[in-house]
């Protein structure tokens, strides 16, 4: 490992954020779900937790490759299975919704454990997904067409999460324990 | 045409922003520039000006058939045909680049007549594209990834621009000319 790649890595790990995360409610096109994987990465958050059939997956994990190597994906095919194991931890569940109760998006505290949880390229999320969620939230839009491509939904959110984020210095300290940091970096540092 | 719609319109119309507009330099994959442009008429930008090669052209209005009616997507060969004139209007060229001279994406004031100048895929804003642009800006990443997909970056950053102008007030009169406002009228209302 050259001594460049060594502090890269170790810049990654100091900036880690374990109590953010991303559910996706059957996103199921590969390329919007690459896309989120990256903007996850992005902003620090460690898993991707993704409800979606087997077939699905399968051609998903196939177009990606490698490049999901930065942040873990978990894979289920019921929504419960992902949302409740994050309820019992005391992390809050924000649904990116377009509905008449949903509220601004920037009015959300990122700050607390948060998973954000991302509807379907045509059905958006699931009534279950609804409610399961502790907030709805929605991203302005004053055009004629009615929703963002759901990447830049993540995306445009999650960049309001590492905004608030940074803010609070949630970036300026180790965040992760020792065993994970020093696992992730010989998983990385020695693939 | 109903009344639903015909309010609407009226609505989108109230908010167009005849100011701000978005420049790509070879973004080639019609996936992204559909993005793009549904992101552009999101946040109430009315042009999309694509440097791009023939063929690549005609893919893109291929796939992306009606969707691009609420954007005008003008054409060209060479980056100077899109930008000068621009500039000659005296539009700033904010140019979304990954490299040390950039700013963060937040310090530029949006509410100033502004195109956003994003680069392609693989090699980023050109050369030519540095150098005519007023600004280069950076949406900054924590992770391993180097960079966020295009359309994703143009989404957090067109994001941006819309909330400041939000704040300004440039979402609550109408800014396009009476003549344009017709046009557009009928040409929505009755296609
Ligand atoms: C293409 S949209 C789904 C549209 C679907 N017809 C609906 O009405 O929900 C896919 C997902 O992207 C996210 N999304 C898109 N635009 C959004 C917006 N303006 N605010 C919040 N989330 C949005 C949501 O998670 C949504 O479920
Ligand atoms: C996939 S990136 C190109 C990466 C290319 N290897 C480079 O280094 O420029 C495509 C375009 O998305 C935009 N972009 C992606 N990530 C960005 C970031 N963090 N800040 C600003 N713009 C970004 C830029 O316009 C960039 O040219």
């Amino acid at each position: 490992m050259t001594p460049e790649r060594k502090a890269r890595i170790q810049r990654v790990l100091n900036s880690r954020q374990p109590d953010l995360c991303v559910v996706t409610d059957y996103v199921h096109k590969g390329r919007n779900l690459s896309a989120i994987v990256r903007t996850a990465d992005a902003v620090g958050a460690m898993d991707l937790h993704c409800v979606i059939g087997d077939k699905e997956y399968k051609a998903f994990r196939g177009t990606a490759k490698g490049s999901h190597g930065w942040v873990k994906v978990h894979r289920y095919t019921a929504l419960a299975d992902a949302v409740q194991p994050l309820k019992a931890q005391g992390v809050q569940i924000v649904a990116a919704n377009l509905s008449a109760h949903s509220v601004d998006f920037r009015e959300i505290d990122y700050t607390r454990p948060t998973a954000l949880l991302l509807g379907a390229e045509k059905e958006g999320v699931s009534v279950e997904g609804q409610a399961l969620s502790d907030a709805e939230i929605t991203i302005p839009m004053v055009g004629m067409v009615q929703s963002f491509n759901v990447s830049v939904a993540a995306g445009i959110i999650l960049s309001e999460a590492q905004r608030q984020r940074q803010l609070a210095g949630l970036y300026d300290a180790v965040r992760i324990d020792e065993k994970t940091y020093q696992r992730l970096f010989f998983e990385w540092g020695y693939p």
